[in-house]
C-alpha cells in the first residue's frame, strides 16, 4: 500500500494499556500557564528508567480564557503510567513539582467523565499535606476544590483526578534518504497530530519525534528493560544481519504517540502518517513491533487507511 | 539596610550543601538543543518528593558553535541532588529520558575540573546498555566517549561526570504590596541572575520564580517533608499570629538558586535582589531561614552589599 | 459602573473605519507559518509613521493543518490600512517581504465572502512580476493561484485577496497602581482577546499592549501627526493641570483593537475589560476619544456590560 | 575545493555597500525587550519593496544586565538601507514603531565609535515630537537622552544614532538534494552565524533563510527592481537552458548577511558555509553574482578558506 507515493508497510505497532490523568493547569496569564505545563510534562518521553523515574506526560491542548473553569487561559497535560499505582504517585509529583510552584497557577481535573474508571485523591498527598492545615475543603467553580495558601496567594485544586485505561506505545517509523528529511517528516507529522484530542506525542518539549526507539530488553544486555532497536539503526546495518533498513535509507524517527482512546489514538495515526509522507527523501513507513511481547494491542497500518 | 530604597531585612538564607553536576547538551541546531535541555531539565524546581521523584535542575547557560567540543550549538544544565547516590540515579536518567530521545543530540562532561571531587560514571547504565552492546568506546573531541547506535545515527556521550558539592537553597524573598509587582520583580530578578555562571534559579521553564516557599516539615502535618511556609503567606495572615508580613504586603515570592561555589552563589543573591529592588510596589526583601534546622550555610543579606 | 469592582468611566473610544485584508499562511511547519506570520506583522504597531511606513497589522489565530487549504499548519493575518490605496501597497509588500523570502510558505485569502468590499489584485505587483514570466495561473485547492518559481520550489499564493472595511482604533486605558500592575493586567486582556476571531490587539509580537497612548496632533508641536497622550500620562502629572489620572495611579496601558466587525470588536472590548478588572491593583477603566476629532465610531463603555 | 566533502563553487558574491545604525532596545525584562526587538525588525527581510517600505534589519545580540547602560536585559538591532536619507527614515520609523509603544522600553545608540561616519539626529523626528514638549534633554547613564513621557512612564532615548557604512547581500547559496536537507544545512549556518558581532542573517524572525533568491531586474519584467533568481531553481530547471541547478538538486537556499565590517562578514560567511558542509544531502555551496551589475563589493569562495 502506498500513502503519497511513499510505501506503508504491511505490518502493526504493538501498543499497550496504559494509565492516565487529564489535568488541565491555568494561570494568570497564558504565558505562566505554559511554563507550568511544560515543567510538569518534563521527563516525560519514556518510560524505561523504572521505578525511580515517571514515565510518559505530554501536552494535549491549550485552552482559551472561555473554555476554563476559572475563566483563566490554561493547557491540558496528559499523565500516563504503566500501573495505576504509578499513576498515583507520579500524577501527584508532577502536579507537586511542576504545577504548585509556579506563580497564580490552578490545578482542575479534565477527564471526559465517561473514560472515567476511577479516581486519584488529592487528599493525604504532598499536594493536600502542603497546606499544613491551613488548606481548606470549599466549593467553587461548580465543583469541591482544596483552597491552599501559598505566598502569592490560594492555590485552587481539585481533590480527585479521574482515571482512564487507555494506550500507550502507538508509534510509526519514518524511514528516510537523510537525518535532514526524517526529521522535518517527524515534525510534520507531529504538527498534524498535536491539534488533535485526547493523544499526545511522546516525546521532548513541543512532542518531538524519538531517536531512540527501543525494543523490548537486550540482545546483549538481557537484564535491561529496553536497548536501542538496533534492527532500525542505519549507522549499524553492516554489523546486523537482519537489519530491515532499505539500502537508501539513512535515518529513522520514531513518532511515538499515547492516547486516552483507540479512536483518538487510530485518528492520530493516520493523520501523522499521512502528513509525513508528503515530504521528500521519506522512503518508507513502518510500525515497530516485538512479535506480542510488549503489548496486547495492535494497530495495522493498512487498516488505517481503508 | 536598604537597597535602591527598598528594606533588606538583616536576616540570613539557610543553605544546604548538595551534589552537582554540569552537563553540556549539543545537536545539530540550537533549537533541537534546547529542546533536549528543557526536557531533561524537567521536574527539576524542587527536591520535596523523595525519594522517587528527580530533585533540582536548570539551564545556566547557551553555548555557541565555537564554544562546544563538538562544534554545533549547546545548553549547559545542573543537575543537583541532596546526595551522591541520587545524583547517580539521577543524571543519569535525566540525560536517558531528556536527551538520548531528542534528535541528533549529544552529551559532554563540563564540570571545571577544578571543581570536580568525584565522577558518576556511564558504564553500566541504561544510557551505556542502551546500545546493546553495539556501543563502542572511541577517542573524539579529545575525550573517551561512547558511540551508541541510534535510529538516527551515532549518539556520543561523555564516559563519565564530574561531579561536585555545591549549595542548594540559597534564597531571598521578594515582599510586595501586590501579585503584579512581586512577579514582575521576580522575573527581573530571574533575568539578572540567568546570565551568571554555575548557578541556576530553581524554577520552572525558564528559571520562574516559586510561589510555594515552603519551611521545613509541618507544623500541623509532623510528617511531612515540606510544607507551606505559613509565616510568609499575605492571604492567611489572619490566621497566623506570628506573621512576618507587614500589613502593606499582600503577594510573596521566591527566588531560590543552587549554585557550584559559594562565590556563584553570593553573586547571584546579590544581583538578583539588587534588580528586584527596582521594581515600584516592592516592600522588603528577606530570606527564609528555619533556626538551622535546613542547612549549615548562611548567607547573611546585609553582607552581600557590602 | 463597577465590574468585578473596578470603576468603568462612563465614556466612549473613538475609532474609525479602517480597511482590512485577511490572509493566511501556510507553511510545511507551524514554526516556519510562525515565523512568516511573524514577519510579515513586524511594524503593524500603528499607522502614525504615515506615508512611507506599513499600519497596522497581527496574528488573529492559528490553525490546524486540517483547516487550512493545502492541509498545512497555518496563521491568519490581518492587515489594516486608512486608506484602500495604502491596503493595496502595503498587503502586498508584507507579503512580499514577510511571506515571500520564508520557506516553504503558501499563502491564502481568508477573508470572510460576505464580509468582502473589494479585491486587491496580485497581478502587476512585486509578487507575481517575481516569477520573472516563469509564473502560471493554475487551479489548485478549489482556487485560481499563482504558482511562481522560489528556489526552494513553487510559491502558491492567490490571485486576489478580499478586503473589508472595519474598524480601528478600539481601545481602553488601564490606570493602575503601579507599572506592575497595569503591565499585568494588560496581558491578562490581551490573552482573553487573543482567542477571539475577527480581531487582533494592535501591539508588539504577541499583542502587546501600547505605552505610548497618544492624541491627534500635538498641542506644543501642532504639525505632528499624533502625540503623547499627556493627560494620561501619570509621569507628568504635576505638569499637566487637566490631568485624567488619578492621585493613586502611577502607570496606564492602552488595549489597541482592530476588527472586521462592530460586534467582533465589541466582544473583544467586553471580555479584554473583564479580564483587566481582575487584577489587583487596578483602579479604573477608560478609554481614550477626542472629542470627534479622531473618529465617527464610538464604543460607550457603559453599554459593553449592559 | 571542497569544505567537509561538500564542493565549494569557484565563484563569489556580490555584495554592496549599505548603511547602517546599531541600536540597543532595553527593557525591564527580557521579554519585553525581546519582543520590542522583534516588532521592530519586522519587514526587515529585502530592500526590493522600494520607495515605501523599509529596508533591512536583523537581531544582532542579546546583552545581560551587566552589558547595558541602564542595568537591564537587551536587544540588539542592525537596520540597514541602500543610503543615507532612507535610514534617516527607517531607523527613526523602526524605534518609533517597534520600540516607543512597548512597555517599559529604552533605546541607546549601540554604534562602536570607531565605525561611526555620520549621526541620525532625533531632533524633529516623530520620536522626540512624541514628546509633545513634555521631553526634556538630560543626562543620564553617561550620555545625553531625551526622556520622554510616556502613559507607563518616561520612554529614555538617545539623541543621536551613528551610522556606519558597511556591507549589504553577502550570501551564500546551498544545494541540496531534497528541501530538508537544504533546510536543516540552513538553519545550522544560521545557528553558527547568529553568535557572531556585527553581523545579522537577512531574513524572518530568527534569521531563517531565504527561500526567494533573487536577481537584479527580470528577464523579462524588465521594469522589476528584482525578480526569482530562475538560474537557481530547480522546481524550472527544465524550463531554464542555462539553468546552473546539477542534475541531484531538488532545493536551494540563500544565507543573505548584511554586516558593519568587511572582516565581521567574511567570518560570518566562513563559520556558516563551514556549518552548512556537515549537512547529509547538501551537494555543492555557491554564491548569487551578477556580472557586477548589483554590487562592487565581492567576496570569493576560494579566499575565505584559505
Amino acid at each position: 500500500m502506498k500513502v503519497n507515493g511513499i510505501e506503508i508497510e504491511d505490518t502493526f505497532c504493538e501498543a499497550f494499556p496504559m494509565y492516565f490523568g487529564r489535568v488541565l493547569i491555568t494561570a494568570a496569564t497564558k504565558r505562566w500557564a505554559f511554563v507550568a505545563a511544560l515543567e510538569a510534562k518534563g521527563l516525560g518521553t519514556s518510560s524505561t528508567m523504572k521505578p525511580k523515574a515517571p514515565g510518559e506526560a505530554g501536552i494535549e491542548s491549550e485552552l482559551g480564557p472561555s473554555e476554563t473553569p476559572d475563566g483563566r487561559p490554561g493547557y491540558i497535560l496528559l499523565i500516563g503510567e504503566p500501573t495505576i499505582e504509578e499513576l498515583n504517585y507520579y500524577l501527584i509529583a508532577r502536579i507537586r513539582k511542576g504545577v504548585v510552584p509556579v506563580p497564580t497557577t490552578a490545578t482542575f481535573d479534565a477527564m471526559p467523565k465517561d473514560l472515567i474508571i476511577d479516581y486519584i485523591k488529592v487528599e493525604g498527598t504532598p499536594i493536600q499535606q502542603f497546606g499544613d492545615g491551613y488548606e481548606e475543603l470549599i466549593n467553587i467553580y461548580g465543583r469541591e476544590m482544596y483552597k491552599i495558601p501559598r505566598m502569592d496567594g490560594f492555590y485552587y485544586v481539585d481533590t480527585k483526578f479521574g482515571i482512564t485505561k487507555g494506550i500507550g506505545g502507538g508509534n510509526f517509523l519514518i524511514l528516510a534518504e537523510s537525518q535532514a528529511a526524517a526529521l522535518l517528516a517527524a515534525e510534520v507529522a507531529v504538527n498534524a497530530i498535536e491539534k488533535l484530542p485526547f493523544v499526545f506525542v511522546v516525546g521532548a518539549h513541543g512532542g518531538g519525534p524519538a531517536a531512540s526507539g527501543t525494543k523490548v530488553s537486550g540482545k546483549n544486555y538481557k537484564k535491561a528493560i529496553a536497548t536501542t532497536n538496533h534492527l532500525y539503526c542505519p549507522c549499524i546495518r553492516d554489523k546486523v544481519p537482519d537489519t530491515r533498513i532499505p539500502p537508501d535509507v539513512r535515518c529513522v524517527y520514531e513518532v511515538c504517540i499515547d492516547g486516552l482512546t483507540m479512536d483518538a489514538l487510530k485518528r492520530a495515526m493516520t493523520e501523522g502518517i499521512r502528513a509525513a509522507t508528503r515530504i521528500h527523501g521519506v522512503k518508507k513507513i513502518t510500525a515497530a513491533n516485538f512479535g506480542g511481547k510488549l503489548g496486547r494491542i495492535q494497530f495495522h497500518l493498512h487498516e488505517l487507511f481503508k
